[in-house]
């Protein structure tokens, strides 16, 4: 098990055909929702006045990780920044 | 309610004495761990490779955070990004 | 209630159809000018020699200020940096 | 008359004399909010998680807020980012 | 009065109408000699091996200065950076 | 089984004692060669012209490479740069 | 014999001729496979969560190296960042 | 006579007419040389992995070293960094 | 006759002997009035709020900027931003 | 052959001995000269306003040139850029 820190941020060409932005956007959130379901987003917070998302992934493997984000629908389009998360010593539950 | 995401990237002074630091790492610690069990420190990783952590804060308001945030033993010793969250239009849960 | 800064830096496509333009100008105008009315723009300034702006947002919470932002009709051709605020220690008023 | 808008912030060496820095802050505020009796410090905020303010000062001259600036008692240990405002054609008042 | 120092760099799209551009740019030049001659556009200078100019602004205030500097013909295809001038305490002159 | 890209910047204070610094880099290069003898530590570089190392880690989870990471006896003089890596799909072996 | 280090982010135009690209791509693996197989290319990974990638090259010389990387189909999309490698004084090998 | 080190990025649109881009990097190389053989254009050099070079221009002055850059046929595709170089003190020769 | 457009930032350590300090800001003074009557220092400006100078050189070359600058009594004190300048095709005059 | 383009910015503690100073910087210009007149340290510029310089390394290897940069009596007071060069397509000679 392995947890990381996704930011994403979202820039759609705004010449992009209207029609392709909303159903690439549609398969997005069914394929965002998917993912909550099963566990594996485990977080996902829209960042105040971005069209950007704050996320935390828990997932077997990096590889595993590489594999869920470069089939969002809307890679093409993101610029991500991902770190890996370990535990804090500070930290009070188990 | 509100939900802040914090990164906190912690700079001692190399020469900063020893046990001036060691006692300000502890109380650091102790006041986290408080904070954590009064719900108000949600979440709390560490970022591989740094010594630097990404928090959650549940508060009350912004100007809560900032009195929790400046009262930090290591406040005067860490660089901090604070973003200022929101739900998530995909978000499955309520 | 929370104060929010936040500065909006507008970079309108060149190639963008010049009625779209004047339309969605017009109509950020409108929007901006009820939210002023309201109390809820607090502030709204210039940058000298930018197509910038500083904002001042007095709002009930971060998600509302989210709400407005991205309702905004040049919200996608911003870039938005936004600072919560709190009282300063100086500050002489009550 | 001339607004504009100042970020400060402070950097204190950690190995200033303690005495040094708490005469020192204490000039800074009582000087500070001199000026914002006069009229001349419009507006003071701390940003969020920060040893930062967001000011607005009002002006004859940029000239007389530059000596405003480097008379104060933090000076030396400030970075400031300074920029003219003016007007802005969405403004409901005046 | 007051000095603005201003850095211009001009980028203007691959793909703008060749005769829009010519026409532009000789209406940016007869307006900026304009200024030049009432004495606002105090000094204005090429940079070396960029399509860039310093110049520097004699003004009322920084009101005049935003007027002007929107009114440029080529202001949509520049980026802007403004600094307020004062006197220099080595200055020998005045 | 995780692979992790560490690119490591080596920033030792000049004034830190001589005989701490040699003894310091002294434990960092044994520790490092067990980790090299063990499978760990991979791929060791010199970045030409620079005190700094590329370095690829071969490691169970990324919890177990925080915990060698900040074991390194250089840790607190280092600014470092994690990647998680992941197979590329023009691979040819494997 | 040298050792680069390569780092290489795609960044294909969104409006370009979908078989263009699909046949650039093609071209990019075939080549790529090929360097692989001569040992020329002797690392290469993705980095998780980007269209990027990791290399190592073992060329002759600089000179090889130059002829290698603007010969590959996708250079006119992607931004590189090449270091020269030299051998780590804590390296266990040879 | 004044020495100038000159780093010019190339940036050609992609959607250019190809036979316009052909045209203008022969005329590009054909200027170039002709700068070499009168001894204008000192030195050139290729960066590896980069549609960069980096040129040292021995010229009269900084004015007639802009007439030759904004001269160069790429030049609205070009990003250049210009700086001045004098003897070095350690220099041997002369 | 060369124009130079130099930026001065002065970072004065806080722990430098307030003496020595005092007169090599005074020797600094006297050297750049010297040079301002000469007429090679043209133009100097403090830029509003910061420890920094904006200044124009009217020198033979740029081998006698550089024993210029650095022969300033505080040059190892300060960061430089050096320019070369041009005439603007728009210029009125001359 | 390999040929290399460094750029070196020194930066020495203000607070360093001006004895081991001295000794330091006359090292390297001792050191420097030897390798000028060996023809490997090939060309040696001063930038104007700067204390930094721009080199040109003639050498057998990246691993040459590594040998010879940590070497330099002041490498842990400098900041380095290294680049490798290879041969402009446009080059008239050779």
């Amino acid at each position: 098990m392995a947890l990381f820190h996704v930011r994403m941020d979202v820039n759609i060409p705004h010449d992009l055909d209207p029609e392709v932005r909303a159903e690439t956007v549609a398969r997005e959130k069914a394929y965002s929702q998917e993912l909550q379901r099963s566990g594996t987003w485990r977080e996902l917070w829209r960042i105040v006045g971005q069209y950007s998302n704050i996320s935390i992934f828990d997932v077997e493997s990096a590889d595993e990780l590489h594999e869920i984000l470069q089939a969002l629908p809307l890679f093409p389009y993101m610029d991500m920044e991902v770190m890996a998360l370990t535990r804090h010593p500070s930290r009070v539950d188990g």
